[in-house]
């Protein structure tokens, strides 16, 4: 097993000497997941941040009539968790499962908070990090408001190529806030409208 | 004119030294907005990110049919900003307006980054801002996908109940993503509920 992935991730925007390669690789964990196995369960203290390595993971929620709704997909390269309790050192408010076979690294809060001590560029890292995720999810609600399902769909498909073919449709659907109903609907319009 | 409402908002994150302060202030812009101006307009170049000193803004966008969603809203204490646009130097999609007379202070895009650099500690602030706008974003998206709209209200009072008082009804519906129509109805069955 080698941190190459998860070093270039970083690299993309700190870099580091090789005696600091060494302290962050100190603090990192391992996990590997069977398919459907769960990475954090609803009411579980949320202890880690997750970088995938290999695989694909979704984070999702119950409502009170056990409704699953699906918050984000995680794929190779991403790095997920719930934040709000990740930082909050709160039990989940959701679940991460293993759509597949997967490898994460995962940090934990107290080495997470170790590293910014240690080696304050993590907090540039962190800010970007942060920042990007802060965006893709303004950017989500901004698209929930103003834009119809099929136009949220059609951004979906554009902006997620890989996840359309990877996961099951009621995922997306969840994704989309949807019914799965809803969703065939609106690929049957499509591949009409594509064939006409 | 002081800047002491962002020294103390700064302050909860980082220390700074007096000349850290001076070189931060050195950075900053101040803008007053009488009710119904414009912060930032869609279209134009976002260029500064915004602390509110005094009022409340809206930050909201139009769909094609020209109806507004309103994105959030900003109170003394609170930064605002098309971050997606801001970060990335592109025109706005969204509004940001006054909903009363307000002031602002302003950091640009460029002053921003002289700052990372100059005083690496204010990473460390904007992590932290990014985090709580990230995590904040996250909630709002599981409340969208999980809770009722009646249940998203009761949320919205409980974590806004000034803004309730401040703004119009409408705007609060379209915060929440329903109509105003159906914002009334659930006020009724509230009132009428607590008096039943």
């Amino acid at each position: 097993m080698t941190c190459d992935s998860i070093l270039t991730n970083i690299a993309r925007n700190i870099s580091l000497e090789p005696e600091e390669v060494r302290l962050f690789e100190s603090h990192l964990g391992f996990r590997e997941l069977r398919k459907k196995e769960t990475l954090l369960q609803e009411g579980q203290l949320c202890k880690a941040i997750s970088f995938v390595d290999q695989g694909a993971l979704r984070a999702y929620c119950l409502d009170k009539h056990g409704r699953e709704s699906t918050i984000m997909f995680a794929f190779p390269d991403w790095w997920v968790t719930d934040m709000y309790c990740f930082i909050n050192r709160k039990p989940a408010m959701m679940f991460i499962e293993a759509l597949e076979y997967s490898c994460v690294f995962q940090l934990t809060r107290d080495g997470l908070d170790e590293l910014f001590t240690a080696l304050p560029k993590f907090e540039k890292l962190f800010r970007i990090l942060m920042q990007n995720a802060y965006t893709r999810e303004q950017l989500r609600t901004i698209e929930n408001l103003t834009l119809t399902a099929e136009e949220r769909y059609d951004r979906f498909l554009e902006k997620y190529p890989k996840v359309a073919q990877q996961v099951p449709q009621k995922q997306i659907a969840s994704y989309l806030g949807i019914t799965p109903e809803f969703l065939s609907t609106i690929r049957k319009n499509k591949s009409r409208a594509s064939r006409s």
